[in-house]
């Protein structure tokens, strides 16, 4: 049976029947109680595909599956690639001894990140079952903002003294276990400062009785452990970095951090960015409850549905001029909806060019301007076509003049208002993506209703 | 003087003072035409900040310095740092001889890049500079669609027949000019197919004597050209590599993709699904023109439009119920808004979830019946609110009848609506980011105003 994931997981129909067979091949043998041969197909899975194929199997199943397999590291593996809900529920399940074992040999960052996302009264039975020391560097690195270089950052990681050869580094790493994921060796000076960078391919390259400090780079990019992990994320991107050393105040190697761990950054920061604009907070599981998605959703809207009540009250105040030109109400959803439509736009363009660097908060004003000089433009176009569409159908030039002109300044004001407070947030070291969820298209809203009204009463004299 | 910006670029205040000190050096040393210290200069900086320092700098001196700059891939690279609009005002102003030097140490894939964003009409200028190798070249790369594996890998890699000792890989290593982003040496068989892989560290600590093929590992994990850029950025992040190698239908390996690349992708792709989702096409640049942003913009507001004048044309029909319940009116703008905002928190946790793999199309189903739960619960939430101000402010027991059954049943049916869409268009094989623009929330408004006014009517019995 040809059971390897690993080479095939390009097509995903392929994939897909051949980890619906490991499905089953794996149930086969849980029932039978044939652990050896379990753990044997295991091993030769890359722990990724590992995880996909278990992650479909009941919680217990899964629990029992994994105190088969005696290579620990690749168990720890297994577990961290599988979402957050199940490892949670697999720590909740492992016996003491066992779960001693297997967070030994997780990578220090991924423990912080299981240990960080569980509810605090679930962190006991996790934290007991750590040695004093794995729980002091835990207790270190818990101590860093998650959203900074020393929260993502790993302290398990292979540096060397300057002062050695070539072939005295190359032995070195021959007795480093975990050293799949080196591509740079840090090297060190007097208390651990960090002083300079060989790579792999410069270390297979030298004459292997060169002095390390001979061939290595001086020129060290690095970070400390306060920066935060999008300045560190650009980093990687700008120098295209394999491992970025983390540095404290005295310059002393505390960590490093790798890209494989920038990649998830990456593509956290953006979902959590798209989330925060869409007006809700984190990324939904299948496996989260109703009540807790509607939970997270709800506060959110209540920014809109206080805006909608402002609106309400709003129109509440014109009664009089709707009872006398009751077709003004019509065109309330198309006002609202053209000047949010291109508020979205305006802030979503702003928000993604702040977060890649593409816009610069120096450049306000150059984006303000520009943003009332497309707003202007766009609510010229389709406030042209509707005063036309409101004489047209209606026959009454008034109501066109109405439109029309609220079209065009709502449109320009809506985009002027998209662009400047996210740009104001960004000043104000805050959130920019925050400020463009249901806050902007809110104000927009209720601030467009009220033009609308004020331009109709004095249009239509009432 | 401190120059030396790669070194200390995690601080944003020391970083931004050392590239304005350099910027002034620039222009001095060029004016008074110091060609040679400024060369030593540049060749002293990492490319990435020497193009972070040109950027600043006017076009025609940028080109006048870049000529003075003898490592070509160093002034290769720095052209590639810059943004695209500065890249290709460059390429227009080198002269034909020049142009051609430096477009021959672009790798493959960047000026790929390059080409493909430039507009027909100013291709000619490039491509004639090209000698017929590099241009048979980019022609095979330019014929893969830019979002698949062919068109962001590079044909420039470093790979072995697997009938080699240790020793000699090193030694072909050695003699490989770009080595500086190969991680992993590729091996091939017959006619080049793809047969194993070794990592440098793997390379170091083998006995220099033993054969490539008894220490390589056969289970390479690898993508057609075909492959879908997306699922490329998801192996990556899976099976946390640093290249993939692109094979052709025959196996054989025609490029390879690195982590660097994919960061670029991962960015790039999520903010594509922002922009898209809002309703505009592309990242705008600083330098783009106001014509061409609205321009950009213009046409996806249409959607909105029309779907805004069918509002108003509905609620045209109901002119006789508005004329007799004129408050009905004043709860137009809430009731759309709601129903929009967890509209957009649906919609967009959907387009999230299955971008990044964590919602799987076959649970359509669960999703759908989910949101509706998630819906009815939000809608029973602030209906029963809005009815009891409905009731309390108005004094109308029907009025806060309509608008409570109203906001049920719409934030329902928009949860509904905004689940659907996304997973329908995946199943079709269409991007699920576009159906979640402005055509769901106009969607959205229509059918709610619809739904507003048939409730009234039922309820005023008009």
């Amino acid at each position: 049976m040809q059971i390897d994931l690993a080479a095939a997981p390009a097509d995903p129909g392929v994939y897909d029947e051949r980890k619906r067979r490991l499905v089953e091949t794996f149930t086969k043998l849980y029932l039978r109680g044939s652990w050896r041969p379990l753990e044997r197909l295991i091993r030769r899975l890359h722990a990724a595909d590992a995880a996909a194929v278990l992650v479909e199997l009941p919680v217990p199943q899964v629990v029992d599956t994994l105190q088969a397999v005696s290579d620990l590291r690749h168990a720890a593996q297994i577990v961290n690639k599988m979402p957050l809900a199940i490892r949670h529920q697999i720590v909740e399940a492992l016996p003491h001894k066992d779960l001693a074992e297997l967070l030994e040999n997780f990578r220090p960052d991924d423990l912080t990140d299981l240990i960080q996302a569980l509810p605090d009264e679930q962190r006991d039975h996790p934290l007991s079952a750590l040695d004093a020391e794995s729980r002091s560097e835990l207790d270190t690195l818990l101590a860093h903002d998650p959203g900074s270089a020393g929260g993502i950052m790993t302290t398990e990681f292979f540096s060397l003294p300057e002062a050695c050869t070539v072939q005295e580094a190359i032995e070195a790493l021959r007795g480093y276990a975990d050293a799949e994921m080196v591509f740079y060796l840090f090297l060190t000076g007097e208390e651990g400062r960090l002083t300079g960078v060989i790579s792999l391919r410069q270390l297979l390259l030298a004459p292997s009785d060169a002095q390390v400090a001979d061939v290595m780079s001086g020129r060290v990019i690095r970070v400390r452990t306060d920066t935060e992990e999008e300045q560190v994320s650009r980093l990687f991107d700008k120098y295209r970095l394999l491992a970025l050393p983390v540095v404290d105040d005295n310059d002393v190697l505390v960590g490093i951090i790798t890209v494989d761990d920038i990649i998830d950054v990456i593509g956290e920061s953006t979902t959590e960015d798209m989330l925060r604009m869409a007006g809700t907070r984190q990324s939904e599981m299948l496996t989260d409850s109703v009540f807790r998605i509607a939970g997270v959703r709800l506060p959110w809207l209540f920014a809109a549905f206080l805006g909608g009540l402002g609106a309400t009250a709003v129109i509440g105040q014109y009664e009089e001029v709707l009872a006398q030109v009751i077709i003004l109400s019509a065109f309330v959803p198309i006002i609202i909806g053209m000047a949010g439509n291109v508020g979205v736009q305006s802030a979503t363009v702003t928000v993604r060019g702040l977060a890649t660097g593409a816009i610069n908060p120096r450049d306000t004003l150059v984006m303000v301007f520009k943003e009332l000089r497309v707003g202007l433009l766009l609510g010229a176009f389709y406030g042209v076509i509707l005063a036309a569409y409101g004489f047209w159908v209606y026959d009454s030039l008034q109501l066109g003049q109405v439109v029309g002109l609220t079209i065009l300044t709502n449109m320009t004001g809506a985009a002027l208002l998209a662009v400047s407070l996210p740009m104001l947030f960004v000043r104000l070291k805050a959130d920019p993506a925050v400020a463009t969820g249901p806050f902007v298209t809110t104000a927009i809203d209720v601030l467009g209703v009220l033009n609308y009204f004020a331009i109709a009463s004095l249009i239509y004299g009432l």
